[in-house]
């Protein structure tokens, strides 16, 4: 909320730092479970027999259809960051489509690809 | 998102332009996807024997139901052009309540009032 | 659950049973919390500028989308004691499954046809 | 969406105008649905055997889970008012991330934490 | 489902078993998910300026808001373990109705009144 | 429900049996609507630069987090019949249970792995 008033960053930008500030201050207070939460979720991300590539298509795919928009951008981020191409994200929206419909499918249209968007050209 | 800087249009016309476009680039990459959703949702919402109209206000009660914000805008404009009074659409409101509570009830008389404003006075 | 070897009764039969005894049961200890909820979802299914039949279907509709056993189960029989039609419902299946997508389309095509099926069959 | 561009409040205080706003508009077309409402709601979180401060953690939690924004701020802003303390509102989310995972996370460190500030700070 | 032919225990003793067994199997092939997940939830859980009572009340709240079966029973027992009433419980089960509307109600007045008794005669 | 009484069948066979039938049975009633569902939802799953597998594993991972036993039923036999191995559905299992807790951590332990054991052994 207080950071709208930042310039110079777009959407995607504003709310990776207004998660990544809100979760450094809830650690302060609460260090022991924010360890072992990213602990376990490490443990669920992490390459195995599924890569980690294809984990962060999956976990985009629950994102949207969960409607969660820090988690859609997160692991919108997440798929770029492990090489992804758009045309994967793309499927990955049509696979949460069969599951959430119009509901999935309008994340996807909209949240999903300014994502992409914003963290291909950082500057806007 | 980046629309927020459009002048000259209410924010249920926002929404409604920034799924357009979406929905637009999307079916670039992925036509038969988005051709395929749109023929099973149009089958979905067609006159049976159940109206046109009785459909909009059940797909609204769902939305509000779901927490889709692009749904409830979507839908709230679905039943206004169908023919659907103000009344007919707190109804639905209300049987969405009965299993939502107050988050169903929350949706219903900020958003979707809200939006049946916007959309009987396009200039503001 | 201590229902199952009930004889002579069917699994919808047995569900509206089992819920209507567990309700009596609950109301013993919380009578003004269950009168104030019985009065408030009066209010929602009250005949209004929507019917009481159409009103079900919605409420179908989003028990479907809900995935809930019960409401599934007690709004079928909600819209068949309202005098809707089969194909009425079938439709009110179809816009829950434009939402809820395989989710919505199993429950549809299983619980509420065996519903119908039992509750327009008794003896069975 | 109308009052974005009110001064001299912050976001949370927008919210809880917005809803009481729109509850109020939304009442006077059906007033005999939010009083039944308002009347099942009183019950649930009166005091009992779990006090009124636990029932809004409780609540708060619910709607961490349920990820739905005015609920959010609503038992927030109800925790705070029972005389609730900062860590009991951050156990609460602990709680709701236990079953929401980081979609719960991402609401409690972003939305609650900058709802307490707020709160607790009404001139910002 | 391999379990329904077991004698001598009831529904509740059932699903507990078949819960744990299935986690013993996961557990030999993903270890350190496992142990990260009962590391976490451990702290989610444990007792702090919120009762760990008052955090299993909370914990089946959610559960029944999210309608799930395995959760409701295994937090229904939790409160019981923690020493809560019959009375908190059915509190609970009110404020996640203020939540979840019938939907919660009906799992509330099924299947964890069931769960008590159960619990309470497990000869039964 | 009506084929519990059937013999020489295991759980995940009558799930699959009754949703065939029930499918079958929607279909004769409601055959444009059902007929551009499965176009649509084969384009969701059809390969691309998502495998098929990836595609099912990602479908089994939002069954999971959704909690609709059919789709879990359906999509771990769509793992198999698409080559996943069983540590590739236990990491999918991992993935929903990072959205999703213990409600997708109890449905992955029980149904999931239950279901991969009658599949694999078609006479149990």
């Amino acid at each position: 909320m207080e950071h709208q008033e930042m310039s110079g960053k777009n959407s995607t930008q504003h709310h990776l730092i207004r998660y990544k500030e809100g979760l450094g201050k809830y650690t302060e207070n609460m260090p022991e479970l924010v360890h072992s939460f990213s602990e376990f979720t490490r443990h669920c991300f992490k390459e195995g027999e599924i890569s980690e590539k294809n984990k962060q298509l999956m976990a985009l795919g629950i994102s949207i259809y969960s409607q969660d928009e820090y988690c859609i951008i997160y692991h919108t981020k997440g798929c770029l960051d492990q090489g992804a191409s758009e045309n994967e994200i793309f499927e990955a929206v049509g696979v949460a489509a069969a599951f959430g419909g119009g509901a999935a499918m309008s994340q996807g249209v909209t949240l999903v690809q300014e994502c992409i968007q914003e963290l291909n050209n950082p500057m806007h």
